[in-house]
Protein backbone atom coordinates (compact mmCIF):
# COMPACT_ATOMS: atom_id res chain seq x y z
CA UNK A 1 0.00 0.00 0.00
CA UNK A 2 0.98 3.50 -0.82
CA UNK A 3 0.14 4.84 2.99
CA UNK A 4 2.81 2.93 4.05
CA UNK A 5 5.58 4.89 2.11
CA UNK A 6 3.87 8.51 2.33
CA UNK A 7 5.32 10.75 4.19
CA UNK A 8 3.63 11.94 7.89
CA UNK A 9 1.35 14.54 7.80
CA UNK A 10 0.48 16.30 10.73
CA UNK A 11 -2.09 19.04 10.96
CA UNK A 12 -0.76 22.48 11.26
CA UNK A 13 -2.34 25.46 12.88
CA UNK A 14 -2.22 27.69 10.21
CA UNK A 15 -5.62 29.72 12.45
CA UNK A 16 -2.95 30.68 15.03
CA UNK A 17 -1.61 33.47 12.28
CA UNK A 18 2.09 32.15 12.62
CA UNK A 19 1.79 31.50 8.97
CA UNK A 20 -0.21 30.78 6.17
CA UNK A 21 -0.31 27.58 4.28
CA UNK A 22 1.65 27.92 0.93
CA UNK A 23 0.05 26.77 -1.95
CA UNK A 24 1.18 25.85 -5.64
CA UNK A 25 -1.10 25.53 -8.64
CA UNK A 26 -0.30 24.92 -11.87
CA UNK A 27 -1.01 27.14 -14.36
CA UNK A 28 -1.23 25.63 -17.92
CA UNK A 29 -2.48 26.97 -20.90
CA UNK A 30 -5.77 24.89 -21.64
CA UNK A 31 -6.31 24.11 -18.05
CA UNK A 32 -9.97 24.38 -16.59
CA UNK A 33 -10.63 27.52 -14.51
CA UNK A 34 -13.35 26.04 -12.66
CA UNK A 35 -10.70 23.13 -11.02
CA UNK A 36 -8.63 25.64 -9.62
CA UNK A 37 -11.18 28.23 -8.66
CA UNK A 38 -13.45 25.95 -6.53
CA UNK A 39 -10.29 24.79 -4.39
CA UNK A 40 -8.70 28.71 -5.10
CA UNK A 41 -11.67 30.10 -3.11
CA UNK A 42 -11.52 27.62 -0.39
CA UNK A 43 -8.35 27.74 0.63
CA UNK A 44 -7.35 31.56 0.09
CA UNK A 45 -8.61 32.88 3.65
CA UNK A 46 -6.10 30.47 4.95
CA UNK A 47 -3.21 30.50 2.11
CA UNK A 48 -0.80 32.11 0.52
CA UNK A 49 -1.56 30.65 -3.41
CA UNK A 50 0.61 30.84 -6.50
CA UNK A 51 -0.25 30.45 -10.17
CA UNK A 52 2.76 28.89 -11.05
CA UNK A 53 4.14 28.75 -14.77
CA UNK A 54 7.04 28.80 -16.90
CA UNK A 55 6.35 32.61 -17.33
CA UNK A 56 4.39 35.79 -15.68
CA UNK A 57 2.73 35.81 -19.44
CA UNK A 58 -1.09 35.49 -19.18
CA UNK A 59 -2.41 31.99 -19.96
CA UNK A 60 -5.45 31.10 -21.64
CA UNK A 61 -7.53 28.84 -19.94
CA UNK A 62 -9.67 26.05 -22.09
CA UNK A 63 -12.73 28.35 -21.52
CA UNK A 64 -11.09 30.82 -23.13
CA UNK A 65 -11.29 33.06 -19.82
CA UNK A 66 -7.22 34.63 -19.30
CA UNK A 67 -5.57 34.47 -16.12
CA UNK A 68 -2.29 35.54 -14.52
CA UNK A 69 0.23 33.42 -13.22
CA UNK A 70 1.78 34.64 -10.07
CA UNK A 71 5.05 32.72 -9.79
CA UNK A 72 7.35 31.19 -12.48
CA UNK A 73 8.57 27.70 -11.66
CA UNK A 74 12.04 29.31 -9.96
CA UNK A 75 9.99 32.02 -8.20
CA UNK A 76 8.06 28.84 -6.40
CA UNK A 77 8.99 28.24 -2.83
CA UNK A 78 10.72 24.98 -2.74
CA UNK A 79 8.84 23.80 0.10
CA UNK A 80 4.82 24.00 -0.50
CA UNK A 81 2.11 22.86 1.85
CA UNK A 82 0.47 21.84 -1.21
CA UNK A 83 1.49 21.28 -4.71
CA UNK A 84 -2.21 21.51 -6.73
CA UNK A 85 -2.82 20.28 -10.40
CA UNK A 86 -5.69 21.15 -12.52
CA UNK A 87 -7.44 19.55 -14.94
CA UNK A 88 -8.25 20.72 -19.20
CA UNK A 89 -8.05 20.12 -22.36
CA UNK A 90 -4.25 21.30 -22.10
CA UNK A 91 -3.17 18.10 -20.43
CA UNK A 92 -1.39 16.50 -23.15
CA UNK A 93 1.32 19.45 -23.49
CA UNK A 94 1.61 19.85 -20.12
CA UNK A 95 2.58 16.46 -19.76
CA UNK A 96 4.80 16.67 -22.54
CA UNK A 97 6.46 19.57 -20.70
CA UNK A 98 9.55 18.52 -19.54
CA UNK A 99 9.98 21.94 -17.57
CA UNK A 100 6.35 21.35 -15.99
CA UNK A 101 7.08 17.65 -14.88
CA UNK A 102 10.29 18.71 -13.62
CA UNK A 103 8.61 20.94 -11.14
CA UNK A 104 6.27 18.96 -10.36
CA UNK A 105 8.56 16.13 -9.25
CA UNK A 106 11.07 18.43 -7.74
CA UNK A 107 8.27 20.37 -5.46
CA UNK A 108 6.11 17.03 -5.19
CA UNK A 109 9.17 15.08 -3.48
CA UNK A 110 8.88 17.59 -0.50
CA UNK A 111 5.23 19.13 -0.87
CA UNK A 112 3.17 18.16 2.28
CA UNK A 113 0.61 17.42 -0.05
CA UNK A 114 0.48 16.65 -3.59
CA UNK A 115 -3.27 17.04 -5.18
CA UNK A 116 -4.76 17.09 -8.03
CA UNK A 117 -8.50 17.64 -9.49
CA UNK A 118 -9.82 16.09 -12.67
CA UNK A 119 -7.46 14.87 -15.58
CA UNK A 120 -4.62 16.83 -13.38
CA UNK A 121 -4.10 13.62 -11.82
CA UNK A 122 -2.69 12.42 -15.33
CA UNK A 123 -0.50 15.25 -15.42
CA UNK A 124 0.74 14.49 -11.92
CA UNK A 125 0.87 11.00 -12.57
CA UNK A 126 3.23 11.97 -15.47
CA UNK A 127 5.78 13.53 -13.35
CA UNK A 128 5.50 10.26 -11.51
CA UNK A 129 3.86 11.38 -8.30
CA UNK A 130 0.80 9.20 -8.54
CA UNK A 131 3.08 5.86 -8.84
CA UNK A 132 1.77 3.38 -5.98
CA UNK A 133 -1.44 5.28 -4.98
CA UNK A 134 -5.15 5.12 -4.99
CA UNK A 135 -6.30 7.96 -6.84
CA UNK A 136 -9.64 9.87 -8.84
CA UNK A 137 -9.67 11.95 -11.65
CA UNK A 138 -12.84 12.77 -14.27
CA UNK A 139 -14.78 9.68 -14.95
CA UNK A 140 -13.98 10.13 -18.71
CA UNK A 141 -10.04 9.33 -17.85
CA UNK A 142 -10.38 7.01 -15.03
CA UNK A 143 -9.03 3.85 -16.68
CA UNK A 144 -5.99 5.83 -17.65
CA UNK A 145 -4.67 6.24 -13.87
CA UNK A 146 -2.87 2.55 -13.93
CA UNK A 147 -0.56 4.08 -17.10
CA UNK A 148 1.03 6.64 -14.05
CA UNK A 149 1.17 3.51 -11.60
CA UNK A 150 -2.05 4.70 -9.87
CA UNK A 151 -4.81 2.27 -9.17
CA UNK A 152 -8.38 4.26 -10.33
CA UNK A 153 -10.92 5.01 -7.68
CA UNK A 154 -14.40 6.04 -7.97
CA UNK A 155 -14.84 8.35 -5.46
CA UNK A 156 -14.93 11.99 -5.86
CA UNK A 157 -12.24 12.82 -3.17
CA UNK A 158 -9.70 9.97 -3.14
CA UNK A 159 -7.31 10.55 0.13
CA UNK A 160 -4.10 7.82 -0.10
CA UNK A 161 -1.36 9.27 2.38
CA UNK A 162 -0.52 12.75 1.54
CA UNK A 163 -2.08 12.12 -1.78
CA UNK A 164 -5.36 13.99 -2.28
CA UNK A 165 -7.39 13.57 -5.59
CA UNK A 166 -10.63 14.72 -6.90
CA UNK A 167 -12.76 14.01 -9.51
CA UNK A 168 -13.96 15.96 -12.57
CA UNK A 169 -13.84 20.08 -12.64
CA UNK A 170 -16.79 20.33 -9.90
CA UNK A 171 -15.47 18.03 -7.46
CA UNK A 172 -12.51 20.66 -6.67
CA UNK A 173 -15.30 22.16 -4.31
CA UNK A 174 -15.50 19.27 -1.92
CA UNK A 175 -11.68 18.80 -2.74
CA UNK A 176 -10.92 22.44 -1.39
CA UNK A 177 -12.67 21.88 1.78
CA UNK A 178 -11.27 18.72 2.65
CA UNK A 179 -8.14 19.51 2.09
CA UNK A 180 -8.60 22.76 3.75
CA UNK A 181 -10.27 20.95 7.00
CA UNK A 182 -6.58 18.38 7.09
CA UNK A 183 -4.71 21.61 6.87
CA UNK A 184 -6.24 24.00 9.21
CA UNK A 185 -9.55 22.26 10.96
CA UNK A 186 -13.00 21.76 10.62
CA UNK A 187 -14.04 25.03 11.49
CA UNK A 188 -11.79 26.81 9.05
CA UNK A 189 -13.84 24.14 6.16
CA UNK A 190 -17.37 25.21 7.16
CA UNK A 191 -16.53 28.76 7.31
CA UNK A 192 -15.08 28.85 4.10
CA UNK A 193 -18.35 26.15 3.43
CA UNK A 194 -20.92 29.14 4.27
CA UNK A 195 -18.86 32.04 2.95
CA UNK A 196 -19.30 30.23 -1.08
CA UNK A 197 -22.68 29.01 0.43
CA UNK A 198 -22.30 25.75 -0.30
CA UNK A 199 -25.07 23.87 -0.38
CA UNK A 200 -26.00 22.84 -3.79
CA UNK A 201 -28.68 21.80 -5.61
CA UNK A 202 -28.13 20.54 -8.57
CA UNK A 203 -30.87 20.93 -11.32
CA UNK A 204 -31.00 17.52 -13.01
CA UNK A 205 -29.33 13.91 -11.80
CA UNK A 206 -26.93 13.83 -14.43
CA UNK A 207 -23.61 14.82 -12.82
CA UNK A 208 -22.27 11.51 -13.19
CA UNK A 209 -22.34 8.68 -16.23
CA UNK A 210 -24.06 6.14 -13.94
CA UNK A 211 -27.15 8.52 -13.51
CA UNK A 212 -26.94 10.61 -16.74
CA UNK A 213 -29.13 9.89 -19.73
CA UNK A 214 -27.24 7.23 -22.16
CA UNK A 215 -27.55 10.07 -24.90
CA UNK A 216 -26.29 12.40 -22.81
CA UNK A 217 -23.12 10.07 -22.10
CA UNK A 218 -22.37 8.77 -25.38
CA UNK A 219 -22.55 12.38 -26.99
CA UNK A 220 -19.79 13.55 -24.31
CA UNK A 221 -17.89 10.27 -24.78
CA UNK A 222 -17.86 11.05 -28.79
CA UNK A 223 -17.24 14.84 -27.97
CA UNK A 224 -13.82 13.91 -25.56
CA UNK A 225 -12.48 11.09 -27.86
CA UNK A 226 -10.10 13.09 -29.68
CA UNK A 227 -8.57 14.36 -26.65
CA UNK A 228 -8.30 11.34 -24.71
CA UNK A 229 -6.43 9.64 -27.30
CA UNK A 230 -3.98 11.97 -27.39
CA UNK A 231 -3.59 11.96 -23.28
CA UNK A 232 -3.53 7.95 -23.94
CA UNK A 233 -1.07 8.26 -26.59
CA UNK A 234 1.26 10.42 -24.42
CA UNK A 235 0.91 8.53 -21.13
CA UNK A 236 2.03 5.03 -22.74
CA UNK A 237 5.00 7.18 -24.06
CA UNK A 238 6.05 8.39 -20.87
CA UNK A 239 5.36 4.79 -19.26
CA UNK A 240 8.15 3.78 -16.68
CA UNK A 241 10.40 1.43 -18.59
CA UNK A 242 11.07 3.80 -21.46
CA UNK A 243 14.48 3.96 -21.94
CA UNK A 244 14.31 7.92 -22.76
CA UNK A 245 12.41 9.04 -19.91
CA UNK A 246 13.55 11.91 -18.07
CA UNK A 247 12.01 12.20 -15.19
CA UNK A 248 11.25 9.30 -12.07
CA UNK B 1 -46.20 41.25 -9.93
CA UNK B 2 -43.01 41.61 -11.41
CA UNK B 3 -44.17 38.63 -13.80
CA UNK B 4 -46.74 40.41 -15.27
CA UNK B 5 -44.56 43.25 -16.96
CA UNK B 6 -41.99 40.82 -18.07
CA UNK B 7 -40.59 40.78 -21.12
CA UNK B 8 -41.74 37.72 -22.98
CA UNK B 9 -39.25 35.07 -23.12
CA UNK B 10 -38.81 32.36 -25.81
CA UNK B 11 -36.40 29.18 -25.66
CA UNK B 12 -33.89 29.87 -28.63
CA UNK B 13 -32.46 27.05 -30.11
CA UNK B 14 -29.13 27.59 -29.73
CA UNK B 15 -28.17 23.43 -30.61
CA UNK B 16 -29.40 24.19 -34.33
CA UNK B 17 -25.86 25.94 -34.33
CA UNK B 18 -27.34 28.99 -35.74
CA UNK B 19 -25.81 31.18 -33.64
CA UNK B 20 -24.41 31.03 -29.98
CA UNK B 21 -25.97 32.75 -27.03
CA UNK B 22 -25.04 36.14 -26.70
CA UNK B 23 -23.24 36.59 -22.99
CA UNK B 24 -21.96 39.56 -21.21
CA UNK B 25 -20.53 39.16 -17.76
CA UNK B 26 -19.50 41.93 -15.63
CA UNK B 27 -15.80 41.49 -14.70
CA UNK B 28 -15.58 44.33 -12.24
CA UNK B 29 -12.45 44.68 -9.61
CA UNK B 30 -12.89 42.60 -6.77
CA UNK B 31 -15.64 40.55 -8.12
CA UNK B 32 -15.68 37.08 -6.50
CA UNK B 33 -13.70 34.71 -9.60
CA UNK B 34 -16.09 31.79 -8.82
CA UNK B 35 -18.95 33.55 -8.91
CA UNK B 36 -19.13 33.54 -13.07
CA UNK B 37 -16.64 30.82 -13.27
CA UNK B 38 -19.39 28.54 -12.66
CA UNK B 39 -21.93 29.77 -14.88
CA UNK B 40 -19.25 30.54 -17.56
CA UNK B 41 -18.29 26.68 -17.52
CA UNK B 42 -21.51 25.53 -17.84
CA UNK B 43 -22.74 27.70 -20.88
CA UNK B 44 -19.29 28.14 -23.13
CA UNK B 45 -19.93 25.34 -25.19
CA UNK B 46 -23.42 27.02 -26.12
CA UNK B 47 -22.56 31.12 -26.07
CA UNK B 48 -19.99 33.38 -26.77
CA UNK B 49 -19.20 34.92 -23.27
CA UNK B 50 -18.03 38.31 -23.16
CA UNK B 51 -16.21 39.51 -19.68
CA UNK B 52 -16.84 43.30 -19.73
CA UNK B 53 -15.49 46.13 -18.10
CA UNK B 54 -14.35 49.73 -18.37
CA UNK B 55 -10.75 48.48 -20.47
CA UNK B 56 -9.34 45.98 -21.60
CA UNK B 57 -7.07 46.28 -18.41
CA UNK B 58 -6.42 43.35 -16.30
CA UNK B 59 -8.73 43.02 -13.71
CA UNK B 60 -8.12 41.53 -9.83
CA UNK B 61 -10.62 39.28 -8.63
CA UNK B 62 -11.25 39.44 -4.86
CA UNK B 63 -9.33 36.45 -4.08
CA UNK B 64 -6.36 37.83 -5.77
CA UNK B 65 -6.92 36.16 -9.18
CA UNK B 66 -5.93 38.49 -11.86
CA UNK B 67 -8.41 38.14 -15.17
CA UNK B 68 -8.79 39.69 -18.63
CA UNK B 69 -11.84 41.38 -19.97
CA UNK B 70 -12.85 40.52 -23.50
CA UNK B 71 -14.18 43.71 -24.39
CA UNK B 72 -15.19 47.04 -23.24
CA UNK B 73 -18.93 48.43 -22.41
CA UNK B 74 -18.64 49.95 -25.76
CA UNK B 75 -17.51 46.77 -26.93
CA UNK B 76 -20.30 45.12 -25.97
CA UNK B 77 -22.99 43.66 -28.21
CA UNK B 78 -26.04 45.86 -27.76
CA UNK B 79 -28.29 42.70 -27.94
CA UNK B 80 -27.49 39.98 -25.16
CA UNK B 81 -29.26 36.76 -24.65
CA UNK B 82 -28.36 37.20 -21.21
CA UNK B 83 -26.49 39.68 -18.90
CA UNK B 84 -24.77 38.46 -15.98
CA UNK B 85 -23.53 40.02 -12.68
CA UNK B 86 -21.41 38.33 -10.25
CA UNK B 87 -21.27 39.18 -6.63
CA UNK B 88 -17.98 40.01 -4.73
CA UNK B 89 -16.39 42.04 -2.06
CA UNK B 90 -15.80 44.95 -5.27
CA UNK B 91 -19.70 45.23 -5.24
CA UNK B 92 -20.12 48.71 -3.26
CA UNK B 93 -17.72 50.36 -6.02
CA UNK B 94 -19.06 48.70 -8.58
CA UNK B 95 -22.35 50.24 -7.08
CA UNK B 96 -20.81 53.53 -7.33
CA UNK B 97 -19.69 53.16 -10.64
CA UNK B 98 -21.53 55.62 -13.18
CA UNK B 99 -20.91 53.74 -16.28
CA UNK B 100 -20.78 50.28 -14.55
CA UNK B 101 -24.88 51.19 -13.89
CA UNK B 102 -25.27 52.90 -16.93
CA UNK B 103 -24.02 49.74 -19.09
CA UNK B 104 -26.38 47.39 -16.91
CA UNK B 105 -29.02 49.74 -17.59
CA UNK B 106 -28.71 50.19 -21.05
CA UNK B 107 -28.44 46.43 -21.98
CA UNK B 108 -30.76 45.12 -19.40
CA UNK B 109 -32.92 46.63 -20.98
CA UNK B 110 -33.07 44.73 -24.45
CA UNK B 111 -31.20 41.55 -22.79
CA UNK B 112 -33.51 38.23 -23.00
CA UNK B 113 -32.23 37.09 -19.48
CA UNK B 114 -31.23 39.57 -16.72
CA UNK B 115 -28.68 37.84 -14.12
CA UNK B 116 -27.10 37.61 -11.13
CA UNK B 117 -25.04 35.66 -8.80
CA UNK B 118 -24.49 36.15 -4.72
CA UNK B 119 -24.28 40.17 -3.99
CA UNK B 120 -24.42 40.84 -8.37
CA UNK B 121 -28.01 41.42 -7.38
CA UNK B 122 -27.74 44.38 -5.16
CA UNK B 123 -25.13 45.97 -8.07
CA UNK B 124 -28.05 44.52 -10.38
CA UNK B 125 -30.48 46.38 -8.26
CA UNK B 126 -28.44 49.44 -8.17
CA UNK B 127 -28.95 49.96 -11.88
CA UNK B 128 -32.75 49.45 -11.15
CA UNK B 129 -33.38 46.16 -12.99
CA UNK B 130 -34.71 44.55 -9.86
CA UNK B 131 -36.78 46.91 -9.02
CA UNK B 132 -40.48 44.57 -8.49
CA UNK B 133 -39.28 41.77 -8.71
CA UNK B 134 -38.52 38.69 -6.65
CA UNK B 135 -34.72 37.54 -6.03
CA UNK B 136 -32.11 35.96 -4.40
CA UNK B 137 -28.45 36.62 -3.29
CA UNK B 138 -25.77 35.35 -0.66
CA UNK B 139 -27.73 34.89 2.87
CA UNK B 140 -25.81 37.57 4.28
CA UNK B 141 -27.22 40.81 1.98
CA UNK B 142 -30.54 39.21 1.78
CA UNK B 143 -31.91 41.49 4.19
CA UNK B 144 -30.72 44.13 1.49
CA UNK B 145 -32.48 43.33 -1.80
CA UNK B 146 -35.95 45.87 -0.86
CA UNK B 147 -33.51 48.56 -0.85
CA UNK B 148 -33.22 47.72 -4.24
CA UNK B 149 -37.17 47.29 -4.80
CA UNK B 150 -36.83 43.72 -5.01
CA UNK B 151 -38.47 41.22 -2.81
CA UNK B 152 -35.94 38.67 -1.13
CA UNK B 153 -36.39 35.20 -1.47
CA UNK B 154 -34.47 32.33 0.25
CA UNK B 155 -34.09 30.03 -2.58
CA UNK B 156 -31.04 29.13 -4.19
CA UNK B 157 -32.10 29.91 -7.95
CA UNK B 158 -34.45 32.81 -8.18
CA UNK B 159 -36.53 32.88 -11.77
CA UNK B 160 -39.02 36.17 -12.04
CA UNK B 161 -40.34 36.65 -15.49
CA UNK B 162 -36.54 37.28 -17.38
CA UNK B 163 -34.88 37.83 -14.07
CA UNK B 164 -32.73 34.55 -12.77
CA UNK B 165 -30.67 35.47 -9.72
CA UNK B 166 -28.77 32.75 -7.91
CA UNK B 167 -27.71 32.24 -4.15
CA UNK B 168 -23.99 32.85 -2.93
CA UNK B 169 -20.71 31.96 -4.80
CA UNK B 170 -21.29 28.26 -5.36
CA UNK B 171 -25.15 28.64 -6.51
CA UNK B 172 -23.39 29.98 -9.44
CA UNK B 173 -23.19 26.18 -10.75
CA UNK B 174 -26.97 25.67 -10.58
CA UNK B 175 -27.88 29.01 -11.82
CA UNK B 176 -25.71 28.00 -15.17
CA UNK B 177 -27.34 24.73 -15.59
CA UNK B 178 -30.93 26.26 -14.75
CA UNK B 179 -29.90 29.35 -17.44
CA UNK B 180 -28.71 26.31 -19.66
CA UNK B 181 -31.80 24.48 -19.89
CA UNK B 182 -33.86 27.69 -20.84
CA UNK B 183 -31.57 29.03 -23.41
CA UNK B 184 -30.70 25.90 -25.03
CA UNK B 185 -32.74 22.57 -23.99
CA UNK B 186 -32.39 20.05 -21.02
CA UNK B 187 -30.07 17.69 -22.70
CA UNK B 188 -27.60 20.62 -22.99
CA UNK B 189 -27.55 21.12 -19.58
CA UNK B 190 -27.20 17.80 -18.58
CA UNK B 191 -24.14 17.41 -21.23
CA UNK B 192 -22.55 20.20 -18.75
CA UNK B 193 -23.66 18.69 -15.63
CA UNK B 194 -22.38 16.01 -16.74
CA UNK B 195 -19.06 17.38 -18.22
CA UNK B 196 -18.27 19.01 -14.61
CA UNK B 197 -18.89 16.08 -13.16
CA UNK B 198 -21.35 17.84 -11.23
CA UNK B 199 -22.51 15.74 -8.89
CA UNK B 200 -21.68 17.10 -5.41
CA UNK B 201 -20.78 15.60 -2.38
CA UNK B 202 -20.16 18.33 0.96
CA UNK B 203 -17.52 17.37 3.68
CA UNK B 204 -19.76 19.53 6.12
CA UNK B 205 -23.45 20.31 6.55
CA UNK B 206 -22.69 24.05 7.23
CA UNK B 207 -23.29 25.39 3.72
CA UNK B 208 -26.39 27.65 4.81
CA UNK B 209 -26.81 29.71 8.16
CA UNK B 210 -29.67 27.42 8.90
CA UNK B 211 -26.91 24.46 8.84
CA UNK B 212 -24.05 25.86 9.88
CA UNK B 213 -22.63 25.28 13.50
CA UNK B 214 -23.07 29.20 15.25
CA UNK B 215 -19.86 29.49 15.99
CA UNK B 216 -19.54 29.67 12.50
CA UNK B 217 -21.99 32.13 11.26
CA UNK B 218 -20.96 34.23 13.98
CA UNK B 219 -17.73 34.41 12.72
CA UNK B 220 -18.31 35.09 9.41
CA UNK B 221 -21.31 37.31 10.27
CA UNK B 222 -18.60 39.75 12.14
CA UNK B 223 -15.90 39.28 9.20
CA UNK B 224 -18.38 40.55 6.95
CA UNK B 225 -20.15 43.56 9.00
CA UNK B 226 -17.87 46.05 7.70
CA UNK B 227 -18.86 45.04 3.95
CA UNK B 228 -21.94 45.31 3.90
CA UNK B 229 -22.16 48.49 6.31
CA UNK B 230 -20.56 49.56 2.87
CA UNK B 231 -23.06 48.07 0.31
CA UNK B 232 -25.60 49.36 2.87
CA UNK B 233 -24.67 52.71 2.95
CA UNK B 234 -24.47 52.92 -0.71
CA UNK B 235 -27.62 51.26 -1.67
CA UNK B 236 -28.94 53.72 0.42
CA UNK B 237 -27.63 57.17 -1.33
CA UNK B 238 -28.94 55.11 -4.27
CA UNK B 239 -32.62 54.85 -2.92
CA UNK B 240 -35.37 55.56 -5.63
CA UNK B 241 -36.41 59.25 -4.49
CA UNK B 242 -33.02 60.92 -4.41
CA UNK B 243 -33.41 63.65 -6.80
CA UNK B 244 -30.22 63.43 -8.17
CA UNK B 245 -29.77 59.63 -8.86
CA UNK B 246 -29.05 59.62 -12.29
CA UNK B 247 -30.42 55.79 -13.22
CA UNK B 248 -33.31 54.54 -13.69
Amino acid sequence: MAAETSPAVETIDFSSGRRKAQVAMLLYPDCTLLDFAGPHTALVPYADIHLVWETLDPVITDSGVTVHPTMTFEQCPAELDVLFVPGGTGQTRAVLNQKALHFLTDRGAQAKYVTSVCTGALVLGAAGLLNGYRAGTHWSVRDLLPLVGATPVNERVVIDGNRITGGGITAGIDFGLTLLAKLVDEEAAQTSQLAMEYAPEPPFDAGLPEQAPPAVVERLTTMMAGPIGEITRALEDLRPGDTDRPIR
